[in-house]
């Protein structure tokens, strides 16, 4: 997408496709999106406007819009579909599978799923009503319920017609697996589908099954799920219910990019762009109001550690070289801090500490913040000294940011600790309360060291 | 890991682990291993001392050295490996899947594991130069050379005794294709394993095979691996060279994991942990030293900012108030700036702007900019008035704010675009310019305003 040719190709696509829609010309449009692949897809949704949106949608069958939706990112079909009136949205929606549908419910409104989820048929509605109910990053929400099951009388003959007669059904499943179920749907064992390769025509699926099978419930996390399929070279994991009913399949690869969703997340969160996610095609009033939502936090917080200086208004108007220094302290500590921050969460997520082991942490990160906090303090200490030639000027500075930047590596690598002590996530919480924290310790070290040593300072 | 018997447990693994290592005792300590799943054998490694490391695998025997390797994180396998002698470690690493083996030697300096090369037998070490010559991030990179293939002229009869005969070393490589080559090794079609269902005993593999299938060189980045595995509903992907031979396979789950590493390196980068990661059980030296590397550059680009506010002394002197609004100007246009630059790393990411629309980017920032910038601006600036009863203070503080805010914005959503128009990582350096720039721009801004407004702040 990031040579000339390409960009030139992807133009001329876009033009024909928004023609197509201004014409109302179905053929023309489908053929443009066949065209397109995945990405070229997503950024063709991405660059139209709501109203072509809104009638190109008009113009697709239920199985053609449902198929442009699985192309696009789940947000993006998530605006597409928020963008319609129920009644029309909901055909759509019914042709997805299950997991892509509940993802882009889970991606709505509260309002505009409920409405939906009223047009739908009643047994995908209850379905898809079930799925929505199991909480992001857990099994039950990235399951789905397309999979293919035996009774456990079944011969390797009758499966083997059964799998002839449904075959196209059954590759579009990707099977790797098939399920031996009992009478009451509970769950026997499976069956990997190379397994009929060795079989005798006449044995049972009992016989040529796995019995005992690994399952997992559907409030199990993604984390759990990973540590399974990391231990084994399972495929696929059954999820079964508390009377051990196969309701669902998870697979190897919804699970890793669950995770990795949940790792691009904790970046965004990083950087104050919680809840939705932003995209430049969304309106303006909507990217600026999130921005600000998280803004407004900052504003509360800095007001906080701001009000330190003003208490010191006085010690500042006699020493205003220090004004120089309040910005550096300030970064400094935040940049050192931050760094433990990054080492507690990859420790966390990797599951090499655990949240209980404060002492450990507190050990490990006073030594490297005592360290760090000498030599920073000693460099800029000593360009302070050499600025104003005051040595005691010197000394408070580097005093106040040696001290500070052990707090900051001290608080950086126990707060995500705590935060997920509490069961928060640290990811969100983490920068700012740092940030409050060693702004507040760092200007009260500066001021209230430099008023005790102030005779020698002017 | 977090409730209170598993740590227990755990505590209780890594005593005997210890006592075993101690004693010399192969037996207990290869059995305390095999009753840790794979989080508890990284954790446990975590926790042993260099020593007790080096003990633990002199009393292990290179395959059972290997399957700790494989257990534990790539980077936790290469301090472990780093920790040996080169004609100690070779055997161990000799025993390692091909990608896994890859993966650690590149984790290794230099020095290392050009040490190891050479212990290795020539037809492992040529592989492996071979593989390791490949850039993170590509194709090459992560394939693997443990495959299954047949000869073109192999009958369905020929293939399934083959399958029988090799059974358990097949189902080791986790096989869902075999590979049909020619005699010069090149690739003439991929054989999904469950099609020999469906074939006569007499059928060649030329028949069942899906020709010309899709391919990949080693150079091909993993976005467009993802981009093909998101299209298409394979498993896995042969990787052939200029000849049409095939030299290794990709598969689906190693694609999507390299791309969440690459996600959560991004996260370590913006809080400046560059480099090599590190863990807690490092040595002090190593974990302090890298962190100051990072440190340094910023002391830098602080000193640059602050020179504005030096610069700036009188201004300062005449109205100290000001000194109050410097690091909640630098704090809040980082903030602002930081949600542009989270924004389109995503868009980057996602592919749904090239780094050439710089246009699209400034106009959908510039008005989010002058929005947030005008509320921050009038609530801040507000403030100020309401503080010191001064509406000019208000003014200038409200007025450099705003501005800056709009400053911020747009830098932050251009920055990472013109970093990856020139092929620099938007992760790490997007960060640094954008605060060094806001705040030598936000002091210029306020102090500047106030010294021409000097007569009406006094």
């Amino acid at each position: 997408m990031t040579d000339t040719t390409s960009e030139i190709d992807f133009n001329s696509m876009l033009d024909a496709l928004h023609q197509a829609i201004e014409k109302n010309d179905t053929s023309t449009a489908l053929q443009t999106l066949q065209q397109a692949d995945h990405d070229e897809t997503a950024k063709l949704i991405d660059r139209l406007s709501v109203v072509d949106r809104q009638t190109l949608f008009g113009l697709l069958s239920p199985e053609q819009g449902a198929e442009v939706l699985e192309h696009v990112y789940y947000f993006q079909g998530a605006d597409i579909i928020e963008e319609l009136p129920a009644q029309v949205a909901a055909p759509f929606v019914a042709k997805l599978d299950s997991d892509d549908r509940v993802d882009l419910m889970n991606e709505l409104d509260e309002e505009d799923s409920q409405a939906i989820l009223e047009e739908l048929d009643d047994d995908i509605a209850h379905e898809t009503r079930r799925f929505m109910a199991y909480p992001e990053g857990t099994a039950g929400a990235i399951m789905y319920s397309e999979f293919v099951s035996f009774r456990a009388d079944m011969t390797v003959e009758a499966i083997l017609n059964d799998i002839q007669a449904n075959r196209e059904q059954y590759i579009e499943f990707g099977v790797q697996y098939a399920y031996v179920l009992g009478l009451e749907k509970q769950l026997l064992g499976v069956l990997p589908v190379r397994n009929l390769l060795f079989a005798s025509h006449q044995q049972q699926a009992t016989e040529i099954m796995i019995p005992n099978p690994t399952t997992v419930r559907a409030y199990d996390t993604v984390e759990e799920l990973e540590a399974i399929f990391e231990e084994h070279n399972y495929l696929g994991l059954p999820v079964v219910n508390k009377d051990g009913c196969l309701i669902g399949i998870i697979d190897r690869e919804s699970t890793t990019e669950a995770l990795q969703e949940a790792a691009t997340e904790d970046l965004l969160k990083f950087q104050g762009l919680m809840g939705k996610e932003e995209l430049r095609s969304m309106p303006l009033k909507v990217r600026s109001g999130r921005r600000l939502s998280w803004l407004s936090i900052n504003v509360v917080l800095n007001l906080i550690s701001a009000s330190v200086i003003a208490m010191h208004q006085d010690t500042l108007e006699a020493v205003i070289a220090l004004a120089v220094f309040l910005p550096i302290i300030s970064d400094m500590s935040g940049c050192s801090g931050n760094q433990a921050v990054a080492v507690s969460m990859r420790e966390l997520s990797l599951e090499l500490i655990s949240p209980k082991e404060f002492r450990r942490v507190f050990v490990k990160e006073s030594s490297v913040g005592l360290i760090n906090g000498a030599c920073l303090g000693l460099l800029i200490g000593g360009l302070a000294w050499l600025w104003k030639g005051n040595a005691v000027l010197g000394l408070v500075v580097g005093t106040a940011l040696a001290l500070n930047t052990t707090v900051a590596v001290c608080v950086g690598g126990l707060v995500p600790l705590a935060l997920k002590a509490c069961r928060q996530d640290p990811a969100l919480a983490s920068g700012p309360i740092l940030t409050t924290v060693t702004d507040m310790c760092g200007f009260m070290l500066i001021l209230g060291l430099a008023s005790l040593c102030l005779p020698y300072l002017t």
